[in-house]
């Protein structure tokens, strides 16, 4: 991974603003600059990079850390990063404000003492996430291979009378025998009438004979995470059940083919919307389009109605457009896709015809 | 649950520091406090308290909230809970200030305007939540012994060869199987010289033919949480491995044995470390003896050296010392207890015999 190359451009940004450096909390945002994968750290991101742990990390940080000096800090982070700051003389100083706590940063204050300037700084780090370089995309593609590779043997723990938590159990315990570090969130299994839930966690519910059942997973592998959901229905789809399904997949493919480098994330939130409102099923579509994906599950950018961001190549984002029928049904289909100059590639190589499971 | 007991309780601290509310945003409070489980919820905990979440969560809102009325804020959560302060006329607002960012902060500050002071609050429903009632230590009783049922068919998947990860994958699977909504954190299985690793979370290191093997796991069941150590050796130990173990498994029963109401948290990490000190080892045991656990993992108190908290009746705590020597092996051994008027219940119904595994 090019640490050093993320890190410059960091630098660039925080010198356009005047910033001396950036005090880096955000565990992701530590582990794109410099690699570290442990759970407490903090990252100097200054002219001389300096990376603070503590006792338990100092083995992990020196086999990992790479551009910038690591210090374990014996005496609690906080008052390391004060003498550091002190030391280089640092005067303006950016946190992550849509990270650091109300109480962190008072103890921050208070500890560097009149002479530093604490300037609030939202999304740098994200910002930069938000395009993957060649490393990234490949090991979001083994995330994605993963994690698709899975989908098959699913379905046949999928039967009428099974526990949804007993068919995300099998999921999860194929994935970590697959190799996959953990899931990368709770695992969605909604049957039935749950189904018509956006959100429906696996529960202990049982799948019912007939009906849809929304599967929405995903793996981390190597840090990096993927997302997906199929909506299978199981035995015969009713011709209703089957023409809100195509609604769902013809929305999925019109979000689809709206993506290129340079247009708006509220373009291919709107091209979802439209075909829905075609069926007049549009106000059953009640939340965003998509998102990007990368060492977290929900990245920059947000495919929301009305965004003005743009879509730059490198982004890795998913699609995935739903319809919601409360206290009857709901379908979802959900891809990762690669941002490119001309358009897409489609990383999820899995079929989205119905499948009606018997 | 007694939501509206632990409001009246919350209540009273707040009239003791002049405060007309607190905004609730840290989920694990907010559960603690009404009951709502989803992953999107304020609580304005006010003489009358309200509940806020999004369109996602409205069914389960109205079915799960108890002690607020229930809003459903369709153009934001900030947006909606301004209005709410200023229809109620409140002046005093409190912030969790361990939880808040920077940033919401700021958003807080815009949208409520001048008339409105925002206090900073560290901890206030973190103390309550420190003294379970008796249907939480219900509730982390069956957590306890989900998770103790697994380790007997645990220790069948552990011969020399058999990866890390395929050892944490058994498990999990066993656990969802029994009915776990999930771990409780990521399962460490740190074998051989990696068992010298405080937090060895599971690799694809492959189990040795001989050494400790340190098995670190829990389970959340109905929203609480388990957390256990055992180490076990795979084939015979030899005598010094022996002694280490021993040192252990006393430095662990001497602080069990210096746990009741009244004492400091401090008095139990000293019990543990003296034992060791005894056997020279002491040097080797880097981190604190243990730490409350409930609807987190980790929770109020948490008993470090020095720390001068006083151990209530109703806490629910780990008592987890570990000696660990750089390059070569560690061991800890972990229970979870529950503190008394005269002492303690042992929750954890594991043996800690040292185990040598053929």
């Amino acid at each position: 991974m090019d640490f050093r190359g993320r890190q410059k451009k960091l630098r660039a940004v925080l010198d356009e603003q005047k910033l001396d450096a950036l005090i880096v909390t955000h565990l992701p945002n530590v582990r794109y600059l410099c690699g570290f994968t442990g759970s407490a750290a903090v990252l100097l991101a200054a002219p001389r990079p300096l990376f603070f742990t503590d006792g338990r990390y100092a083995e992990q940080a020196a086999s990992q850390v790479d551009g910038a000096r690591v210090s374990i800090a014996t005496k609690g982070m906080v008052p390391a990063l004060a003498a550091a700051c002190a030391k280089a003389r640092l005067k303006r100083i950016a946190i992550e404000s849509e990270h650091l706590t109300v109480a962190q940063l008072s103890e921050l204050e208070k500890v560097l003492g009149k002479g530093i300037k604490l300037v609030r700084l939202a999304g740098a780090v994200e910002q930069l996430r938000a395009q993957k370089d060649a490393a990234e995309v490949e090991l979001l593609r083994n995330a994605v291979n993963l994690s698709s590779r899975l989908f098959r043997p699913l379905l046949k723990t999928m039967r009428g009378g099974a526990a949804e938590s007993a068919v995300a159990g099998k999921l999860e315990f194929m994935a970590r025998r697959a190799g996959a570090e953990r899931m990368s969130f709770e695992t969605i299994v909604a049957s039935g009438k749950r189904s018509a839930l956006p959100h429906g966690v696996a529960s202990s519910a049982k799948l019912p004979a007939q009906g849809f059942v929304v599967l929405d997973y995903g793996v981390v592998l190597d840090g990096y995470c993927s997302d997906m959901t199929r909506t299978v229905h199981l035995s015969k789809a009713s011709p209703e059940s089957r023409r809100l399904y195509l609604a769902v997949l013809d929305a999925q493919q019109a979000a689809i083919g709206a993506v290129r480098a340079g247009v708006t994330a509220g373009e291919i939130d709107r091209a979802a919307r439209q075909e829905l409102r075609r069926m007049k099923l549009d106000r059953f579509f009640t939340h965003s389009t998509g998102h990007g994906v990368g060492l977290e599950i929900h990245e920059f950018p947000r495919l929301a109605a009305g965004s003005d961001t743009i879509l730059q190549p490198g982004m890795v984002i998913t699609i995935e457009p739903g319809v919601y029928l409360p206290g009857k049904c709901g379908i979802r289909i959900e891809d990762m896709l690669l941002v490119t100059e001309r358009g897409y590639d489609i990383l999820t190589p899995v079929s989205k015809e119905l499948l009606e499971l018997n």
